[in-house]
């Protein structure tokens, strides 16, 4: 097949020569990188400050002050840290895990695969150069996740940066609108106002406090994905009663890409909003590749164990043992994967239940494990060694993401029977997850057409006792290959809506090719926009402020803010230059759309100004 | 302004070598056209078969037939037909419309400045060629419109037409699927399956009649837009129990594009599935440029005629009268505009509601008219004179799609009191309109948080008796400039399916320029796919075959047929072949998102076969 590929695939990786993407690197438009400061100097939350400009005189004058917004990019945005991809990224949380004093590093790796591969002369100009890292593990007799820190009261560092990072900086936003000269107090009251929300039993905290974080996790209801191992990540959180995450997926298959790309796509992901990212590399080299990957990587990585184990089998599903899983695990965990997900729900019952469908079963991990099943006669070794695994996860704080093995891979296959069974299968695997302080995510559908999703995720709240909810999409209709990214950000807005945690973008090329960065781009986007919509629509506290400060921007005719307000400033100034070139045009009091004549902007601008017998005041 | 424009907008147009879109006249791939023949031989409704392989033999083998589907793009995608815009499209309905004895031509143009424009040398050059036509007008005593014929008891060629093509030829395709071989009626039933529908107290019938057609427009729940003057448009109808309808808006503004673009634009938009178009043009020629698209168009055109008369009076709002927009109306209906957006809605008292907003009226025409009510300290002459209007729309069966002008254009201003007493006002105008046999469509908001969506459409069925709500959108946030199309994607798909009749689609340069012709195909796709969800949603019958057909080609790696069943066949072909280009990867079993060892869909045929000791059998 190789003989086929397009030229890209083909670039020789040299680990000495790496270096980070330009375009991932640049501050984003007006932004400037801010942190908020903790109760303890090295609690340094980033967000992102958008400048505006002043209202021009003839809407009022007066002025606008920055904007908060979330920040996955880490420090790659930051234009005092100088990246060098070599190195790896600061461990920020390094201090916090050694002062708890529960784990230590491991003088030689756990893993044997990981020993070999670290062996190996042939690896060197692949290998991540700083690779001089100890990986810590648990001390005997210590659990060291944070749900055990949360079931036993204490708050960690992560928690409180979490809370700080969920609140954006709200007040502080408030307090300079109030401090914008006259009539502020009103116009304040304005740019915070939102709609009330239908968040269908959520329980949304007006401010979310360190306490509220320590015991959203405490119970399951929420993950803070953060193995011992990646102390380069900066603390995020999942759940339903926090801001909407989103995932990306990256990875080579067998059939493309290089190690060097997948960095890309890594930084690429973030600096448009991946809350974590998926590794789901099934080519060779994956091993390497993922130590580049999570050395680089603010925010939590994740992976699906079972394809590297595949590999090692050579692809021969039947020929997987329990061995040579868990020495993947451990292989992983000690490079610092944060979540992994395990189909470990396919019992061998669930298999009759997908002979009537329209698509099988198109999930890989659940594909692979029912193969597996059916070689052997027998329950899969995730499933009868699930108690194992859990000690295993429970040693770094990797946490469980109970894979969706029999999700429907089409609308005709939407929640039948046997994704149903596996739901419930899954809901005593993150009970006994749970007993064994293991973080768990569940993932979700596939394929579900829009009145049957509430329904999905009911049955998900209730079967998982509020386990945060992960879907891929869903896509509401199978019709739309190269959109599907569209069909999908449908769904995932709806599912988001209902109270699923995290999206697991889909990018236009689902279903028919590798995505490139162009593709991760607009799944990112468009899972942004989902997620949004759903806090909106659920009435998070404070997530109206964008729209709003975005919506006066645009009244204003101040397109500069309009643009850089937006979820991809790049783009939106690109679409009104492809019109409007000119410097002066951002200026203009209308746009190409309509033309001066017809700008209903303008228009009311002035219907106002002849109201109120001033010159086109706003208020 | 002009000196900043791109060059394409600066062509000089040329009716005499004017010719068609080479790109709008192929037929799509794999794709014949067929016609369904009524109950009189002149009753030929058109749609599209999209031929399918046979089930590979490692499939288990079987013959796939033909998958219909509506087909909004008339004779151009008929090879059969020899296209020449400088002639016109066949005048499909001209004998029904004769034959009904109520109307007749008018030996000159009403419209004085329609007279006007045709006696102006200047504009040779520019004029539709085959302009001998003359204009259809009632009768005296006669009312012409679809509605009266309906409330009439009659069954019009149009509403036979229409029942046809609702229904898709479902029972043909049912039949093939039992005539394909062995275990058939099996096969039959899986691919006719889907999912029970909520469709909020909607009515739809599991089979369309002419008399269910009749009786829905007698009642004004769905219209069935014909004026007199476009005998070339191929009857559709708009209502809640009918399939959701979608329409691209085209035209050209003051900065940028010719005559020659604006009719490209049309043709792009019903290949891909536009089922009206409205020309929104504001630039110079507007006159001419509709009939170009009207003589060319077989989809209903709508337009918004208070854009033309401000034009008249050089853009000054306050300076137009009923008579110049009475004679823009004249002027249009005869040309065949066949649905006028009519803002007749906007009250002064509702302006001060405005006061309060963030984005005031971003409704053009909602602006304008609030603009001459101010300046005229009165109700403005479309509510006035609300009346006469229904007395022309009468005479050509011209249909209102009464405009929201008050329509929120941010998430701040969703649902306020202002779009609501709009709205309350919309409905007693539309009972007006009714007792005139008027047909009428109610247009809707804008930008609304999804929470909001139901409620906003629960208010406009109750407000206006469930006359076909027309909506923009909605987008369910304001924060993503650029990607507008999928902001206004969600909620379209929302408010479809809580019962929104016809979704007006967004481009990607919503709020930024001016749409291209790549963006109206975005901007189509992306509403083709949410009302398509939004009638899947509904449960509305045989709404799930497509995905049905195609998700089963996927799982048989049909990988042409996967392409060719879905909304954009070359976008999905173009984004396979990005990693996969070669012919034999059409027929591989796999593709580059995972590759060969790690495709689902292979390990599951193999699951099958292992579970039933044959060779990959799918059933």
């Amino acid at each position: 097949m190789n003989a086929t590929l397009p030229a890209s695939s083909c670039l020789i990786f040299s680990a000495a020569a790496a270096h980070v993407d330009g375009a991932a690197v640049q501050p984003l438009p007006n932004s400037r990188k801010i942190y908020v400061r903790g109760s303890r100097p090295d609690i340094r939350v980033p967000m992102r400050a958008i400048r505006q400009d002043d209202t021009p005189a003839s809407s009022g004058g007066g002025t606008n002050p920055p904007v908060f917004v979330y920040d996955c990019s880490g420090p790659y945005t930051d234009p005092e840290v100088s990246i060098d991809i070599r190195s790896g990224l600061p461990p920020l949380r390094e201090k916090w895990i050694a002062e708890r004093n529960d784990t230590a590093p491991q003088p030689v790796l756990s893993s044997e695969y990981g020993r070999r591969r670290l062996a190996d002369p042939a690896l060197a100009a692949l290998r991540f150069p700083a690779l001089s890292r100890q990986p810590r593990r648990a001390l005997p007799g210590k659990t060291v996740t944070q749900m055990r820190y949360a079931r036993d009261g204490v708050i960690t560092p992560e928690m409180e940066f979490v809370a700080l990072r969920e609140n954006l900086n709200r007040q502080a936003y408030l307090r300079s609108l109030l401090d914008t000269g006259a009539a502020n107090e009103k116009m304040a009251a304005r740019l915070m106002r939102q709609h009330p929300g239908e968040a269908f039993r959520a329980s949304i905290p007006e401010e979310i406090t360190p306490e509220f974080v320590r015991a959203e996790i405490a119970r399951g209801r929420a993950i803070l994905p953060a193995n011992i191992n990646h102390p380069e990540s900066e603390p995020m959180i999942i759940g339903r009663n926090f801001l909407t995450k989103i995932n990306a997926n990256i990875g080579n298959s067998a059939l493309g890409s290089s190690i060097a790309e997948e960095v890309d796509k890594m930084t690429w992901a973030i600096r448009w909003g991946g809350d974590t990212v998926m590794d789901l590399s099934t080519g060779k080299h994956i091993h390497e590749t993922r130590e580049w990957i999570i050395r680089n990587s603010p925010v939590p990585i994740g992976t699906v164990p079972i394809y590297q184990a595949l590999e090692k089998v050579d692809g021969k599903a039947e020929e997987l043992t329990w061995e040579i899983f868990r020495d993947t695990l451990i292989e992983q965990a000690e490079q610092g994967v944060d979540y992994f997900t395990i189909h470990a729900g396919v019992l061998i019952s669930h298999i009759p239940l997908t002979a009537s469908r329209m698509t099988g079963i198109v999930s890989r991990g659940g594909s692979i494990m029912a193969k597996w099943c059916l070689a052997h006669h027998a329950e899969s070794f995730l499933y009868t060694h699930f108690a194992d695994i859990c000690d295993i996860l429970q040693a770094y704080d990797a946490a469980f993401s109970l894979g969706d093995g029999l999700r429907p891979g089409s609308i005709y296959d939407a929640n039948d029977a046997a994704q149903m069974a596996e739901l419930q299968t899954l809901g005593e695997l993150t009970e006994i997850a749970w007993k064994h302080d293991v973080q768990t995510l569940i993932e979700g559908p596939g394929h579900v057409p829009m009145q049957r999703i509430r329904e999905n995720m009911e049955t998900q709240l209730a079967a998982c006792k509020e386990a945060p909810f992960y879907t891929l999409g869903p896509l509401v209709t199978d019709i739309s290959p190269g959109y599907d990214h569209i069909a999908s950000g449908i769904g995932a807005a709806l599912i988001g809506w209902c109270g699923a945690a995290m999206l697991c973008y889909v990018t236009p090329k689902e279903h028919l090719g590798l995505p490139d960065k162009n593709d991760v781009k607009e799944g990112i986007i468009t899972y942004k926009l989902a997620a949004h919509a759903a806090d909106l629509a659920k009435g998070h506290p404070g997530a109206q402020i964008r729209d709003n400060a975005l919506s006066k921007a645009r009244y204003e005719f101040r397109w500069q803010d309009q643009f850089n307000l937006g979820l991809d400033p790049d783009r939106a100034r690109e679409f009104h230059d492809a019109t409007l070139p000119l410097d002066a045009a951002k200026a203009a009091r209308f746009c190409s759309m309509c033309g001066p004549h017809f700008c209903a902007m303008k228009i009311t601008q002035e219907v106002r100004a002849q109201e109120s017998g001033t010159t086109g005041t706003t208020s």
